[in-house]
């Protein structure tokens, strides 16, 4: 607990036309082969520097037990890092960074996340993301856009959302194609 | 006629969460209070410049009799740049640059665009964007995202898209918080 204000944004990865989650859960659909000349390059030292700053990451129970299976074949996504996963199921836990709460989103965010964290992350999944968004619990979107249209699978956004208004924060392409939006949410 | 190779550009603007049309059809949202210190101006001679260049603009019905709507108060948005309105049905026509075409878009594509246009901006609706991304008409995206979530209305993509593959061409922030993501769809 530093006292600093706590910062909850929501990290999400969608295609063009705003799916996160194919029906497969297959993944390859991130790495495109895609070069854009005038894009950034993150060395693994920056990207290192900035996921450090992250003090907690939050997910719902199926975004971690995806997490689970992809972490057979390329270990866990989240390091040491707390991790709290929202959901009412006993859920395998193997790792002590690992806290499943069993508490509503509301109770998660003004008990747990803003007594003891400054730079919450969310990682998915939808559910849990549009909850967020309705509740205004988060600061901040932070958006990456794959250069692919999928067409079918699990959407972001609905029309459950009520209208709100953003403020542009920041604004990245990268060399692999991947566009990166940081929008302030308004209260 | 020029002989060169004619561009088709989907020209969008949307909200982050894809909406292109609130259910009232109002259009301030368009204008938002948003400002991007960062972000490119573009002087009203730039403007004109790039909008010189485009030769032709198609439209569906729907659109059409928006715009019509919209020019009693604004004045017509396409000047005397040739707009195809694609349609069957009898529609009024109050200006020399205007042409309803019946076909289909294929037809509308390779009888009308292909031979008499280099610079085609297709501007909407929604059925008429779908129609062109499923038969891949279309060589560029060329979307504008307004820093808005809306909720509910007219979405851009759904589920009958196929897959594919995009390539980041540009990315522009505008200093009224709109993001400009130019994309080629690869044939």
């Amino acid at each position: 607990m530093t006292g600093a204000a706590p910062k909850i944004t929501l990290h999400l990865v969608a295609s063009l036309d705003g799916i996160i989650a194919k029906k497969d859960n297959s993944v390859s659909w991130f790495e495109t082969a895609d070069t854009y000349e005038k894009g950034t390059t993150v060395t693994e030292e920056d990207a290192t520097a900035f996921l450090r700053k992250i003090d907690c990451y939050v997910m719902g129970s199926h975004t971690y037990e995806h997490a689970l299976e992809l972490s057979k074949n390329y270990g866990w996504a989240y390091g040491d890092t707390p991790t709290i996963v929202l959901s009412q199921r006993n859920l395998p836990v193997e790792r002590n960074s690992i806290q499943v709460f069993s508490g509503d989103p509301g109770a998660l965010v003004n008990e747990l996340l803003k007594q003891n964290y400054t730079n919450v992350w969310v990682v998915g999944g939808a559910a849990l993301v549009k909850n967020f968004l309705k509740n205004k619990f988060a600061d901040e979107i932070r958006l990456s856009i794959v250069p692919i249209i999928l067409g079918d699978g699990l959407r972001l956004f609905d029309e459950t959302l009520p209208e709100q208004s953003l403020r542009l924060k920041d604004l990245t392409a990268y060399k692999n194609g991947m566009v990166e939006m940081v929008y302030e949410i308004k209260k």
